[in-house]
């Protein structure tokens, strides 16, 4: 099987350029100016003209199998996956959430299997640490051997997925001696706690309280916590869906003195504000995940700092809840935010809507073409060891590959999305380009919004 | 004439690969993973089995052609080039630096003239903005579309070179009209006076005091003051040579709040500290440059900052005097540390430099190599719009390439460098790595250490 | 002559206590638990049972004689002090404002001639340095001899009043040599008429552009400026009429590093936000100063930097205009902002307002009654070497007292005040206590809102 | 009994003026400028011409009776009171620190025993919330009643004292309730464990690891933790003992936003440095507390910060342990810097060293004398609900007096302290100042470095 996709512009973080693109079996092994069809003996030649082709893009937050507030995250890697990939996503980084009680080889394989034999897309994972003793370090360590090269931590969720001051001390340790990237959602968990008892005794119930529950300060406690950790033991972090200016400038004092922490932030943030979670008929619970989506003037400093090069990456936080029979569970007249399951669906157009509001002539003009590679994908990939394999479109890289359609005009729907929810939190956003073709590993397996792949494609890649 | 570069890993700031590549007339028109030397008829074949192919580095802060201080830079483009080109750095921007009463036509004239027919590598400019009226912005605007698409203003040198504040709110406006990039000297001029003064009348005139007389903050002030102009003006700032923490923390709180600046550091700093001018018999006037060589515990804050982002790019500002007729010029007897020549020349090690110092395995391992090429060459090239076509190695850029040997050792010293300078300020510093061979569009210009190419054949970049 | 103060609750910024104060002539001679009206033979005893007696209250930047853009402001010192102590007021520090042209000698004279013989209250001076050569020093220097410990320099006005950079060194200089502090008003100059021609251009002719045309960061670069030059000279500091978050959020870190500089903000900045001075049919004339009344946000942080200590003092700017005759010179259909002459006269106002808004159970509780005391007076009194001569109720202290009430409610109107202006920046504001009784030097000059005392008997203070 | 102070000049926070000052019984009753002996019948006359009289200082930072890391602190209250009040306290506040199962009623009857009866002058405490249940919360709020309004939480020591994130929070939301101060001690207790854990590992126990085991950075984090408790409730704060640059530019921000804490430092940091801790022999152990004294560069920052404002007050965590039977717990062979009890007397030299370093014309001349007093008793008076009965003197306030002689000259030493502890820490430096005489609600209890009041005098007080 070989593709050559011929005529377009080749867009990565770092250069820029016109050519034909030949790819054989599963990998990129010509870039030319011009390569003759006939000469090759191309199984398919795709006419991109006019037309940007991007490295596939990654997402390294999402969550697919998740049980989570006594029910379950609603994908499967089959639906997940055709999502992400006619988004323009073509590598999954899922966490791993293990209770505290569970052994984590078992949540590994547990996971591992949930994926296995059913992605239309490769995936890897970040290990969740909910648990620190001897044993637990042992099987840590047997995970990373097999390619698993980051952990997952979360300073929110204690007693369930939270980890103590020492648990969080050792897993730095551990992973400063295995090189070892920590991710973590710096929430504190007991302020968040005490904020909801506080409101739901107030009798404010509803999911605009949601925001009020985990405040700005909140985080940024949690990233000063989290990167104090990260300073003291020398291990380099990476700290998940941050949302707000005060957790970033929390964070930009550690990275001065040469605290080697990445920030991340999601769609959601870049895109929605708190009045989304204030709309009247229990609307507002689809708007419910954590961090809270926030007041409007942090949004805008969100943009600044993926410009200023503050925040390194755009993932999502995928974690999928159907409005009725989920998200209601924490409905009136037995209200209680608290019970509305944290999650915005939002895989399959995280790439579509940073297009939309960040490139140039296509929106606010925030940041050029290679920072938006560099943000949706280049920039994971470096920092989990993907890399050069994904991430780029150079020779001997894995054919991911996304051509772009910049001239597509059309509003996002949860009538024709492929996420498994029964709402879409960007329902009537009008984006303005997306992927008119995108392969994996040498298979074309979306066009034009449609999915034409095959599950179970996928691999997990080991790093 | 064409050129095969066979077995090489090709090193973009965003890509890794192993491939040969093609370069026919000036211009890389093939990479791929294996051609045939017979097929593509090449005129020469060059083996570059186990080494890097980077793309040639940019130095975007050189001076060549330089009345300065009551005598001249001692490089002509002859000799500055050659040095250029045999450390790696393929393409200069060179300040035009008019004293106020000069017109900016004749300058630009007279600075491209004195490159003209001479350079080895390729080139352009900063256009010096030392005076603003309206004669002054009619040349500007002429100039700026001749392809000179960048401002520099100096806050210090007051009354020779600074300009007032409503020189530099106007520059600024300019800028922000034409698109066009203000690059600035930030340091106030009137305390440097006062300094200056003070220090002399207290009998403090050795080379050391050079640093005392214009203090981190005095640096500080002057980016304060810098970034303050650019944020009520919307124009895109270029700090050139910071040398201290003070200069940098006064910047990242414009940078977050989304003022479009980047700061650039040079390799002295990154390299030498303050005690180099402490050094005896006047040894310490081979070390005076401003901004001064500050403390080493600024060092060590450069370096992290060059990582996190913070700073931007690594460049020289080459200015070269002699120690014996020039920087002698403030020797005692009759000392006094302001009459001594301001620079290091250094445009022929500041890629070695900052790879020995810099990349894993070969030195502090502060960044790894893709780092290495953004902030010694691929920053530089999209900041000032030469990139694509410098700064990467891909299809349809200029060959521009350096082939990199890092088996080499060995000390640096004026006896045989190509910089026309009788002293080398960093003699006796040991290298870990040199170009094995460097091309500019096509043309082989050094061969391990030695200078191969033709001089003239170097052009004037277009913006 | 002598008064009998009976009962009343002294307190000063650190004590506070029941006591009887006795003042003979000048002074207080006796403070004690019971004083025998007849035993010391009171001419005049008060009973203030209930009340609170606090020390006289000092407004250490004032305007009455003031030649400025074009006309005069409109107070003398029997308006201007008549207006202070019915207020509580009984320290005036004016500003002397010579033009670049004249002497300062000549400058002292006239302003000081201006007050004497006139004034209800005791004053004393800033003293201007608009220009500064050799003539210029030894005036400041014979000034300073004869009592007049403060200069005052503007960053702001260049030109007229304002600085330039060398001749602000040599000031800094001068102070530190003299133990003398500098007062300054930041704002930078050139950016202010750079926006100003900008707005203008565009038509933005109305007082509502006032405030864009010096905006926070103009101001908050005048800090930063202003302290570098401390920093470097080591003089101390004392910032005029800080109006917002970013000006003082530029003059901390400066503190922290041991900087001797102390922050001012005027009563209007505390009691008024941007939305007055866009009132219609050119109301917010009324409102136009510099640096500009702030968006309300600024206000709170105003208010927690008073009780944070980053803010030292309450001032008033004292500047008064009639609204006809003076305000309107920027007025339709020439309509032009920067014509409107700066100020908002409020000498009168500073201390009952501040009493409305800051004291607990008698406004938003933001401190409490020593702080008032210490911000209002006090401090300034340290400050400015008048302590412990005034700003303290003790043995030996000037007989400068008030008494207040703080049943007293009513609402401020120009119909009844003192100051000599045709409008009230405050009308309609309710007040909730004031002065049943004011002394200066023994005698009681004020009572219940009315003026008592004796123009002329006021006098100039050597510090 | 009665008091007579003739001719000194009395020092309050915010006064200065000469007088003599009438005690009778307990309380001042007259301050005037000349009290006749005869007419008052003093009981006893002192001549306090040419000395200082202040306020009684307060040091509100002590342990006496303390069980803590297997032995006892040394003092009672019989020989901590006796020292200082011969240094110049007349009020101590001491800090309760039950076990985690101590019933803090029984806890709070405890300490107060150990004092009633035996205490030279008057104390309080501050109740240790070391539990947070409904079972404790009754017992705390009964304890404020009865007039204990200052809470001391620990994030150190876990298991020991320290609390969890939610007592954390509920301890705050009491406070804030109650109206009650919040105090803690702020280091990350898991840090600190995992630090000493490593350290030891690595064989390093000598007590100069003391201070690598507790970084600056651990008590940032602290810092920044428990402000951001005191925010999100709405409490108000005291932090004790901040030792460092870090620590205090946490809790910079936090102050500007608005939240009401204060910091607090203690006099070895002012004086000593970490180099102390180095000492051979094992010398190092005498240095030893928690948080660890800093290096140089701390100590200069701290001056700063207590003359800017940002720290408040000076007190001293005294508590006193024997070099030999106690500090060499961790003493090798079996050497062990953390069985080295923590703490370093220093109740009976807090206000003589801060004179020596601090006053103008006495030291460094790092503040006047109105800070002096500010910080070493005024503050922690109103900041504890001690105001005006102590702090000042003033008319009604308790008769706690200190004369000063400036014109003392002597070193500290063991040999003559009443500290009962085998070793001072100060031993050999040289204070320039000390009480020429000390009363305590009126009784004279110190006499030029003599005590000579009587035991059992000093009493609870009620807040």
């Amino acid at each position: 099987m070989s593709l050559l996709i011929r005529g377009g512009t080749v867009v990565n973080a770092d250069s820029m350029f016109r050519a034909d693109v030949f790819c054989e079996g599963e990998t990129v092994t010509r870039i030319a100016t011009s390569i003759d069809p006939g000469e090759v003996n191309a199984d398919r030649v795709i006419d991109a003209s006019g037309r940007y082709v991007f490295p596939g893009f990654i997402d390294p937050h999402v969550h697919i199998y998740l049980p989570f507030m006594g029910t379950y995250a609603k994908d499967t890697y089959e639906t997940a996956s055709k999502a992400a990939v006619v988004g323009g996503t073509t590598t999954l980084i899922e966490m791993i959430c293990p209770g505290r009680d569970d052994e984590p080889a078992e949540a590994f394989a547990l996971w591992a299997g949930k994926a296995e034999g059913l992605s239309a897309c490769d995936y890897t994972f970040h290990m969740g640490v909910t648990r620190y003793d001897d044993a637990a370090e042992q099987q840590l360590r047997q995970i990373v051997k097999e390619g698993i090269t980051s952990f997952k931590v979360f300073l929110a969720y204690k007693g369930a997925l939270g980890v103590t001051d020492d648990e969080l001390y050792a897993a730095c340790r551990l992973a400063k001696g295995l090189g070892v990237v920590v991710t973590a959602h710096c929430e504190n968990a007991d302020l968040v706690a005490a904020l909801q008892a506080k409101l739901l005794s107030e009798g404010k119930t509803g999911p605009e309280w949601h925001e009020p529950s985990r405040p700005p300060r909140v985080e940024a406690e949690g990233v000063h916590h989290f990167c104090t950790f990260l300073e003291l033991t020398g291990a380099s972090g990476y700290i998940v869906h941050t949302s707000c200016r005060d957790a970033i400038e929390a964070a930009l004092p550690f990275r001065a003195r040469g605290v080697d922490v990445d920030l991340e932030t999601v769609i959601p943030y870049l895109t929605l504000d708190s009045s989304y979670a204030e709309r009247l008929d229990f609307e507002g619970a689809k708007y419910v995940m954590s961090p809270p989506i926030r007041a409007a003037e942090h949004q805008r400093y969100l943009w600044d700092a993926l410009r200023a090069g503050h925040v390194a990456t755009v993932a999502t936080d995928h974690a999928p809840f159907d409005f009725v029979g989920q998200k209601d569970m924490g409905k009136p007249p037995a209200g209680d935010f608290t019970k509305i399951p944290n999650g915005i669906p939002s895989v399959e157009h995280r790439v579509t809507l940073l297009w939309t509001k960040a490139t140039p002539a296509h929106g606010s003009g925030v940041f050029d073409l290679h920072r938006f590679v560099e943000v949706a994908g280049t920039h994971a990939a470096k920092r989990f060891g993907l890399f050069p394999r994904k991430g780029v479109v150079q020779l001997g890289a894995d054919a991911d590959l996304v051509v772009w359609d910049d001239t597509y005009r059309g509003p996002i729907t949860a009538a024709d999305h492929y996420m498994d929810t029964d709402y879409d939190g960007f329902e009537g956003f009008e984006i303005t380009g997306r992927p008119a073709l995108v392969t994996v590993r040498g298979e074309v397996v979306a066009e034009d919004g449609k999915f034409t792949g095959t599950l179970g494609r996928g691999r997990l890649l080991k790093r």
